[in-house]
Parts: structure tokens; sequence; C-alpha cells
């Protein structure tokens, strides 16, 4: 089994592209990772995530613990064979879904201890924890397991909270030791505070991962201070290692953090909004319950090789999904895959080219300043 | 334009195997065809539908006049273009679903005045706006407005209705008038009347149709109400004419109605059923929400050339269930779509071997003789 690696191939200011190779396969980067919560990309069959040209996933550590069960998908070969995916998959450590998701949280230095959301049953992660189930499900890229800062937060909080994350990704590392051809990943956190971004990001490099993670943005802290917190976080991470940006998100929050040098982002945004009936393209985003798509013959994308972007016509969209139909659900989480996909192959092309400013600039002027997601 | 026509291939006892030719491609008889009831296959991509196997879909007038409204999919270019279905499409004439869904129903010698379910506004089905609405959609096989006789019905009562059925027969052939390419089948209606369905399938003849359907069963009757019914009627009706036994059923109706000399079928039980979490298979019918599928890596059937059957586990596909995912309908419908189209191309070939009462023996051996559904 061949090593974890990344190399980059070109550079546009912080910006790069490049491939991070996996004993799974390549992944080319930027990278968008649909997310698969519950072992499967919602309403999507493996082989269409991938031939939209996803190259790797992102499965939740806290869903599948509490259902199926990390030992029971062991016990069945293991994530990638349990959904039927056969490229690389990341796994979040639990840390965010739990303090999300979980009732009756009790937190301590060990770890969290909660009752599941589904069944109310009780259970305990702690960063070993978090590793052991990583390692159960097979995943390509581990988590360290951390504490998802609350947002907003005093820089006190703050702090302590970052504080202990740290010491939980050290655990973290231990526990995980030296896994051949897997990956684990640290998370800098320090809410939206410089200085404890950068006691962050230096605290795990002093312990040594093979990528770094931006964990606690995009939790209401809105674009202008996301960037802001990129901005002073990015630099202080070590060039040579892959940079993901957690949790994010809408187009245009994708492209600022690509021109601030990020590698990797995963969001529930394309499949959750195909599921609510909206439509990304590029002159903005389309919500096909909209009366004004009754008659529209067209496509959401005549030039896309996409079928569900190519030859269903917005008129019948609007029909499926004002008939809460499975298939409005499938064909506009189909489409706003590949219109993701095809955003990162252009953003990984512009810097090829050394024009990510130009390709930026045209593409806030077609979106609009304020991004996608808002106009709806 | 090619004309619509039928040959009969092979017989076996009052069975036949053959193939319908309309200009929009042919198909192999006994046939079974999935319903697409508002202009989707629910929960099913129309590449998928083909490739199990599928020759034509059926589409439901009712639904489709009240959303998106016919005279809006022929705008759009018709019901094959609407819905990116390429091969012949059957439409049922709103009679049935008028009674069975509609609020407010008048019947007249005219027709029936109703409100529609989804939005209590007013609508009129007759025989001439039945035939009018299939053109508009662009149907290959357009179906006769009739009255669905109630169950249980006097004979006064089902006399009455089927002669009502007979008279609006008849102008519904004289609204279809001579559409080039294009077949109409009239139904048989009669209850589990002999004499009433005799004077029926005579009273159709006189008419004339391209095909003939028997209607007004699987209404509760059972399955040998059904059969005996079948026994009587099918025998009146010409053998040079497709018959299609309408709205029929579990598997083991199937192979029994081929026995008795049925070439057409359509039923919503192999897409409602996936959608509940059952699979058909050939030892009887399975369901998924069974926590003994929880740790079982088998498919659902290895042997399939479905990735649906083939590529996921049991064990996966009880925890879609479980975890009410998109992609449990997905997989579930496409793979009990692909076992009855299995079902039917066995059918076909028992047929052309003249070794039909063999294959019936086994699959009743193998099914159990209260057949699939019952067990779940």
């Amino acid at each position: 089994m061949s090593e974890f690696g990344f190399e980059i191939s070109a550079t546009d200011g912080p910006a790069r592209s490049g491939v991070i190779h996996t004993p799974r396969g390549e992944i080319q980067t930027p990278a968008f990772m649909p997310v698969g919560t519950a072992a499967t990309v919602k309403a999507m069959l493996p082989e269409h995530v991938a031939a939209t040209g996803a190259d790797i996933i992102l499965g939740n550590t806290y869903h599948l613990m509490l259902r199926p069960g990390a030992e029971r998908i062991a016990a069945l070969g293991g994530l990638h064979k349990f959904m039927n995916w056969q490229g690389p998959i990341l796994t979040d450590s639990g840390g965010f879904q739990v303090m999300s998701l979980a009732k009756l949280r009790k937190m301590s230095e060990e770890g969290v201890n909660f009752q599941s959301h589904i069944d109310g049953s009780e259970h305990m992660l702690t960063p070993e924890r978090s590793m052991e189930i990583q390692a159960f499900l097979g995943s390509d890229i581990v988590m360290t397991f951390d504490e998802c800062t609350p947002y907003p937060a005093s820089e006190d909080q703050a702090r302590t909270s970052m504080e202990l994350s740290m010491r939980w990704a050290e655990r973290s590392k231990t526990a995980f030791g030296a896994a051949k051809g897997r990956a684990l990943f640290g998370i800098v956190q320090g809410g939206v505070y410089p200085d404890l971004r950068h006691q962050s990001a230096k605290a795990l490099q002093e312990t040594g991962f093979h990528g770094y993670a931006v964990g606690g943005l995009a939790v209401g802290e809105g674009q202008d201070l996301m960037f802001a917190t990129l901005d002073e976080t990015v630099p202080a991470l070590p060039a040579e290692c892959p940079r993901y940006l957690m949790g994010v998100g809408k187009p245009d929050d994708i492209v600022g953090a690509v021109m601030r040098g990020i590698d990797m982002f995963d969001c529930v945004i394309p499949t959750r909004s195909g599921r609510n009936g909206q439509a990304f393209t590029r002159k903005g985003s389309l919500n096909l319950k909209n009366a004004r798509h009754a008659d529209d013959p067209r496509p959401l994308d005549e030039t896309s090789n996409c079928p569900a972007s190519r030859d269903y016509s917005r008129a019948y969209l609007h029909h499926l999904v004002k008939s809460n139909e499975i298939l409005a659900s499938v064909l506009l989480t189909w489409h706003n895959l590949a219109f993701y996909q095809a955003l990162l192959a252009d953003l990984r092309l512009a810097v090829g080219r050394n024009r990510l400013g130009d390709f930026a600039l045209e593409f806030n002027h077609l979106y609009g300043n304020s991004g996608a997601a808002s106009k709806v």
C-alpha cells in the first residue's frame, strides 16, 4: 500500500492546485468533498457522485457510530464496501456533530459523554474512541477529535476551547499511531481571534500531521470575518501540506477561500439545497418551486455533460418539486454536485493558468457580491 | 410513421408471447408497464427504467391533467420529451383515478364533474375530454374513458355501470378518430358477472379497438375470483389483439394471468413496495426494515445485472431504510422493477419453450401459494 502524499503543481498568489495521493486514488485539488453523512450522499448513487468528478467523499463519525455502528460496518468490510464507494473517504471526528446534535452532553478533559439523538442511548466520544471508530470505518483521511468552539465566544472561552482541542489533537495522534497509507489531519481552532489561531497552528505543527484543517468557521461569523480569519490562519500553516476548510460553503465562499490558499472543502449546501428545490447556476441560484419556471423548456445547463443538468427542462423540475417527487431531489442534488465539481475544476484550471484573479472577478460579477445562496 | 401492430410468436395453452409494434419502439409481450403517475416512475431515472428491460411505461391522465396540465405538457413537446422517456407510453383514461381520488364527483351520461384532490379546482372528464388530454400528452396507447365499477356491486349495478362504459367507449372511439400510429384500447367491464363480461367484450368488438383491456379487477375480489373472471372473459376477446389486465399485480397474479392469455400489465406494487422497504425475490418478498437483515452481507440478487440488486448488501439496504434515506427508495424501487422485468422475460421464454406450466409450478413452489405480497 502506497503512502499518503501531496504534490503542488501550480500556484497563483496564495492559491495552489495539485494532487493528493492516497492508496485508494488521487484527489485533484482544490477539491470539493460531497457529504455522505449516513453512508450515503443523500439521494445520490455512488457512481453518479463519481461521474460528477468527485474524487473523495466525507463520512460522519457521529452518525455512523450511532447507526449502523462502526463495529458493524467493520464486520461488513468497512465503509467503502458498505456504501459501494471505491474512492478515498475522509471522516470527521464526531466533534462537531456531538455538539450540534447529541443530547445531555457532559464535557470533560477525557471527552464527551452524550445521548444519541436517534434513540437516547448513552455514548462516549474521546480522541481515542474517535480514532478507533475512524479505523473501523476504514477512513483514508482521519480527523483529530476536537471541540467546535461555539460562536460567538469570548477570547477566554475560545482559548480554553482551543487548548483542549490541542491536547485532544495530541492524544488523537498517539492513538492514530503509524497507520500506513492513511492520513491524520489536525484542526486549527481559536474562533475569530488571530493570536489564538496562530497558537493553534503552531501547536498542531509541533505535534505534526499529514494535513491541516481550519475548523470553527462558517458558524455564523459571516463571510468577511471568515475570510479575515483565513488571511491570518493560512499563512501560519505549512505550505507543503493540504489545507482543508471544514463545512464550507457557498460557491463564492469557495472561490474566496481558494484564493486564500485552501485546498479542500466539504459542505451540505449542494445536497441539502437540491432536496429543497434549489439549483446553482453560474448566473446565480434558482428556486425551482417558483412558478416562473412552470413553462420554461430550458434545461439548467445545456452545456453540461451531467444528465440532470442537460436532459430535463426547468418546467419538468418545477413540476417534480411541486409534486414532492423523489426524482426532484435526485436530479437537483445531482445537478448541484456537478455544478460544484465544475466550479472546482475551473478553479484548478485558473490556478494552473495563473488567472485566478480574473476568474474570481468574472465569477463574482455573474454571481453578485452577496453570493449565491443569499439570493434565493 | 408506421402503424400499430401485434404479432404473436408463440403460444402455450391460452398463453401467448409476441411483440407489439409502435412507432416509438417494440414491446415484448407479456409486458409489465411501470407506473409513471405524475410524469415520473417514482424514485427512478428513466434510463434505469429502460435498463431494467421495460419497453413501455404508463402515465395517468387524471394526475397529469391536474398537474402540470395536459395543455402545458403539449406546449413543452409532449409527455415523452417532458419526462425524458423515449419509448412508448400508455395512458389510462382518468376513469379509475377520478373515482378513487377526486372529491365531490357528479356522474352523468355526459361524464364526471369533480374537484381536484390537489387544490379543489373544478374539472370535467368526458370521453371526448379524455381523448383530447391523451392526445395532448402524445400517448402511444390510449385507453377509452370508462367507469370503474365499484366492488362489491350487485349484478344490476354492474350492468348499469358496464353499459355506461360501453357507450363511453363508442364516444371515445369517435373522438379518437383515425390517429395514425397511435392505438386505442377498449376496456371490458362487468364486475365478477360472466354474462356481463361477455356482453361487454361483444359490445367492444362491435365498436372495434386495437387492443382490449380487462378493467375492474384487483379491486378487492381476491385472486380466485379474479382468475375465474379472466377464465370467462379472455376467451371472449379476439385472439389477434393485445389483452391488458389493468392494475395487476403481485408476481403470482401475473404468472396466473399470463397462463390465462393476458399480454400486458401495469401495477404500482413494485414501485410502492420499494418505497416502503419491501424487496421481491424468487424466494418470496423481504421486509428490509426487519432487524434480521442488519448484518447480512448478501446482496438481494448477486446473479442480477441490475446494480441495485447486485452491488449493495441487505445490511446496507436495511440501514438506508431505517435511516429514511432517499437512496433506500431509489435502490429498492430499481431492484423491484428489475425483478418484475426479469419475471416477465422468464414468462416470455417459458411460453416460447412451451413449458409455462412447469415454470408456474416451480414459481408457486418457491413463492408459496399465497403469493408474495401477502407474506410481507
